[in-house]
Parts: C-alpha cells; sequence; structure tokens
C-alpha cells in the first residue's frame, strides 16, 4: 500500500490542514505507455497554492479528491514505455505521493551531473532554472546596475542574487525575517537585505530601498507581490525591467477579489509609472522554456559543484508533513528550499 | 510683435481656456548658437495635459507663466547657429508660439521628402514614428494575429492600424464615437471598429471585443487607459503583447489621485493576469528613439505617397485658438491629426 495526499476541499483564504486528506492506495495496472515511479522527493512551492483554487491559474486546478500536483524525483519501478527501464532516476511532476503512474513521455531522466540527486528539484531544477532564465532573458542585467529580488533566500531569489553578484550588479534583498536577512548576506553575499517585516507599510519601505538605492534600480525580479510591488515600483529607474515569475503574497488571498486591492498602488499609478519610466515588464512561466534546461544545466551545475552558486535545502522526512510544511511555505516559516523526503 | 500662449494657472481636473493667457512679445535678440524661427504650424498633443500639472511627467512640467511646449514647423527667420541659414524649413519644440528662439542644436531639418511639410507634425512626424515604432519593436507583430488599437483614428492609431494590416494582421479599432468608427472602418480599413461610448462599463466592452476575437487578442496597442484596459486585458491570449505609448483617459484626472482608480481592474488582477497569461508590457517614449527617425521616413513615406497609408489633418487656423481647440482634443472632439497653422 502507497500514500498519496489529496486535495479535500478547497480553502476559502489561507490554505489550512483540514483542506489535504491522507489517502492510501494499491499500485495500479499499467497501460501501454506507462511507466510507475517510486517517488524519493517531491517540491513543495507557492504556485501549488493557485492549484487549489477553482480559478484557472498557468494551470487547470487540482480536481477535489484528486492528489496534490508537485515536481518530484523518484525511481522507475515498473515501465511500460520503451526507452525507459526499472531502476532509473527520473524527474516528473508525480505529485505528493509515494508512487506515481505516469505517461513515460511526461518524465526525464535526471542529469548524471546533478549531484546529489534531489538537487534537480531545487538549484539544479526548476526553481533555479527559473531564476536563471527570468535573470538573463528578461532582467538583461548589465555590470554596475541595481536589482531588487523578493524572497531572496528562496530558491528563486537565491539564485538570481547569486547569478547577479557573479555579473557585478548591487543587489539588494527583500526577506521576511532577520534570520533570512542574514542568510543573503553571508551565504548569498548580497549588497545589502531588507526585513520587509520591520517596515509597517510600503512607503517606509520604499524609502528604506531608496536608502540604498538613492539613483533608484534597474530590475525588480517579482515574486512576491503585495507590499514589496507597492514599495519597489516607486524605485525603480527609467528603462528598468520587471521579471514578474510568482505573486506568493497573493497567492493565500486568492489574489482577484476587492480585498487584495493593495493601498498605495493603484492601476493608473502604476500604468504612469510603465509609460513614464519606459518600463518593460514580463510575466513568464518556466515550463514554457523546457528546452534550454540543459543549456541552464551546463552553465550552473559547474558553479554549483565549485560552490560559486550556493544552495539551501530545508527537507522534512515524511509524506504525511507536507500540508503542515506547505502552510508554513506560505507563511514565510521555511528557509532554503523545501523538500518533501517521501 | 509676435504672439504666444502661456501656462496661466494650473488646472484642477479637466484643462479650461482659463489656465492659459495669450500674451504678445518683441523678437529678441539671438545668442551666438541661436535660431529664431517663424512657427507656420504647431501640433496639439494629449501629452501636452501632463506637462499643465505639477507633478513630473516624462519631461518637467511648463512652469506658469511660459509658453506652453508643442513641436513645430516652421522657417528660420534670423540664425547665429554655424550650419543652418535664414528660410529653411525645421522641426523642433518650438511651443504654441508665433516665433521661436532656441539653440539651433535642438532643431532638425525636414527631409525634402516630406510633402506636405505639415505630415512632418502628423503621418511622418512624432505621431506617425510613434506608431511605427511602437508596432515593429514592441508589439512584434505576426501575420494572422489580432491587435486592438485604442483612439485608432487619432495619428498613432491609424498609423499602427495600417501598419498592422500591411502585415496581415486582423485590426480591432477602438474610438469614442461612431463617426470615428466609419472613418475607421471606410479609411483606414480596420477590420472591425467599436465606439467604446456605446458601452456602459468595461464588462460590456470586453465582451464586444470577445465577439469579435473569441480565441483573445495576441498586442494590445494602448494610448487610452482606464475603461479600455480594464476591457482588454481580460481578452489577452497568452505571450500577448501591451504596448504602452500614452493614457489619454487619465491625463485630464490627474492620473494619480485616488479617484482615477479604476472598477473593475485592480493590481493584483492585473499582476495576475501578466504572470499567467505571460504577457509583456513595455513602456515607451518616442524621443528616446530619434536616431531611428530617418530609418521611419524613408519607409513610410513611399507608402504615404502611394496612398498606402492614409492620414487626416484637422488644421486650426490662429495661434488663438490654440487653447480651445486643445480642450476638444482632450474630449475627443476631433478627427484626424490636430494642428494649429499659426
Amino acid at each position: 500500500m502507497f500514500k498519496r495526499i489529496v486535495l479535500a476541499n478547497r480553502p476559502t483564504g489561507d490554505a489550512t490542514q483540514e483542506n489535504f486528506a491522507v489517502e492510501t492506495f494499491e499500485s495500479p495496472e499499467l497501460n501501454d505507455g506507462q511507466v510507475s515511479v517510486r517517488v524519493s522527493h517531491f517540491s513543495l512551492d507557492p504556485y501549488m497554492r493557485g492549484r487549489m483554487d477553482e480559478v484557472r491559474s498557468y494551470a487547470p486546478p487540482v480536481q477535489l479528491g484528486h492528489t496534490m500536483e508537485a515536481g518530484a524525483i523518484g525511481v522507475i519501478e515498473e515501465s511500460r514505455f520503451p526507452g525507459l527501464i526499472k531502476g532509473q532516476l527520473v524527474y516528473g511532476r508525480l505529485g505528493w505521493t509515494q508512487l506515481s503512474v505516469i505517461d513515460g513521455q511526461q518524465v526525464q531522466l535526471v542529469p548524471e551531473s546533478i549531484q546529489p540527486n534531489s538537487l534537480a528539484l531545487g538549484v539544479l531544477g526548476m526553481p533555479g532554472f527559473t531564476g536563471w532564465w527570468g535573470l538573463l532573458q528578461y532582467g538583461l542585467p548589465r555590470e554596475g546596475e541595481t536589482i531588487v529580488i523578493g524572497a531572496v533566500t528562496g530558491p528563486v531569489g537565491s539564485m538570481v542574487a547569486q547569478l547577479a553578484k557573479l555579473r557585478g550588479l548591487r543587489v539588494i534583498g527583500i526577506a521576511g525575517s532577520d534570520q533570512k536577512c542574514d542568510l543573503a548576506l553571508n551565504q548569498f553575499g548580497v549588497d545589502h537585505c531588507l526585513n520587509h517585516r520591520s517596515y509597517s507599510d510600503s512607503l517606509e519601505l520604499e524609502n528604506a530601498i531608496k536608502e540604498y538605492a538613492p539613483d533608484g534600480i534597474d530590475i525588480y525580479f517579482e515574486n512576491v507581490g503585495g507590499k514589496l510591488l507597492e514599495a519597489v515600483v516607486p524605485c525603480i529607474r527609467e528603462h528598468g525591467r520587471i521579471v514578474v515569475c510568482g505573486m506568493i503574497s497573493w497567492y493565500n488571498s486568492g489574489g482577484l477579489g476587492a480585498g487584495a486591492q493593495t493601498d498605495s498602488l493603484n492601476v493608473p499609478r502604476l500604468w504612469r509609472t510603465i509609460l513614464v519610466h519606459k518600463l518593460s515588464v514580463k510575466g513568464f512561466i518556466i515550463s514554457d522554456h523546457w528546452s534550454h534546461y540543459e543549456e541552464f544545466v551546463a552553465d550552473v551545475a559547474p558553479l554549483v559543484a565549485t560552490n560559486a552558486i550556493k544552495y539551501l535545502e530545508d527537507v522534512v522526512e515524511g509524506i504525511e508533513r507536507a500540508p503542515n510544511a506547505f502552510i508554513g511555505l506560505l507563511r514565510g516559516d521555511n528557509l532554503g528550499k523545501l523538500l518533501v523526503k517521501v
């Protein structure tokens, strides 16, 4: 018997334990073309909150009673897909589960250069790839520029921060605790870090950013939304770039209701800033760009191996602990890339 | 004696006649490096409303008692700038005036391929150049795509519409009267035109756009803001592009106050759309790109000469009539490029 975690009901507001249920199941029969994968680790990420709502996000919502979705790695247990055999390590959207049955076409072999394997879910997986692609393709970083990075100790933000430092940018990180700011400064090498919880409103945070960047900022790597977006928009210089790959602060509130309206930043003000400062704003979802994944691994795996790019994993043991860890993630409790070891 | 129009006081809300005053002045002595230009035509454009506010827009505000700014053409009357001589036709930011004294470096000779000369203020001047640059550089139009263009009969919008048609796009124009829609359909060749005043709210307008574009739109050429932005954002397909070169509907309200908040589109909803639909939003100001102006003239002047690109001028005679014409422009009264013949 295997265990999996299903969406028991949809949250109204913050996600809670009651939204999830543990189910047990037996290994199903495979159809032609399928493989079964015994999951070793799955990833917990903020975007999963969006899948719990009925509103369509980048992907359709998880259906009630279905397994929660996640990127995961695991070992092939049985294969009816030509070209994959028992024992191979693969990455795929396997879900919050101990065993996953999936089309063989939908999994990828984990490159052998990725050691330990769990890095395929973090610094050398989707989050790291998101940071690398977003910064280089849309942030267009130039030496001497200034970048502000939200959630800077997270697996996306810390990749962006370190790549930006390697390219000679000044990095201002934003994080949600003093402990995270210490980490950003000491582990990831940012120039400055602001704990957004020490500022009572977006204006105070804006002023703090302007102290470190009196001439304004060139790039805002946006994965937070909310108060941080309000604070950063007035700091952006002419020809600035905003790279939008997430909005964690709005996931839990559902994001679309009137209650989610920010206080000081309205649409006309935002639009006027885009026009007057000639900004580029680019949203992206990394799954559109998998064809560049190997390029990313080739570029970044050596940097990880030589410790030029550092990472932090936060591994929770046991599938039953996933809901609680996920709720903590949305609150900002964890440090580093959150994984569940099944 | 010459006449000029100065900013007498700043508007609170809509601009009115009282904000302007006519002054007379004598031709001043030139310093070395200056030229005096006898203005033949100046242009009236929505962005000038922004210059009347104390808030910094792309450029500093017009100071109280100073001449209103405008792009204009005129003939050199006297020159103390080497390389320019009496009788040459030049373009420059000469203002709402009959005579302008300006640094010789700040005027440009009007290319001889521009006939009649007043086209240097319209279809072959800043507005046409804005449409050409914005569509090609940021709109990235591809055959078979669908574009929505605000203020489609204006000098920017009509350029965008005709270039898009020449490239095989489906064009949905938006205008502020049935008469303008007739013009868009019959003169500028758009596929569909919606009179936004026939829709009571943005949702009705959104539904009307979706009737003509059931699969969504690829490009939104944005020079309007307000209700139109609200209506268009939910229609944009994945990987859509929004080109922002103006926001006429917000100029008059000052744009930044809480009263300018749109009803149904808030920042989280807008931001979520940018992320989920992977949009590119690009603000620009054409004055950053003058180095490409000759390329534009070389590309588009032949199209204008052969009537493949059409234009419409609305020429007001007499400098004293400029304030009234400008107020009408902000209300959407005029048809075609509004010029004052001094």
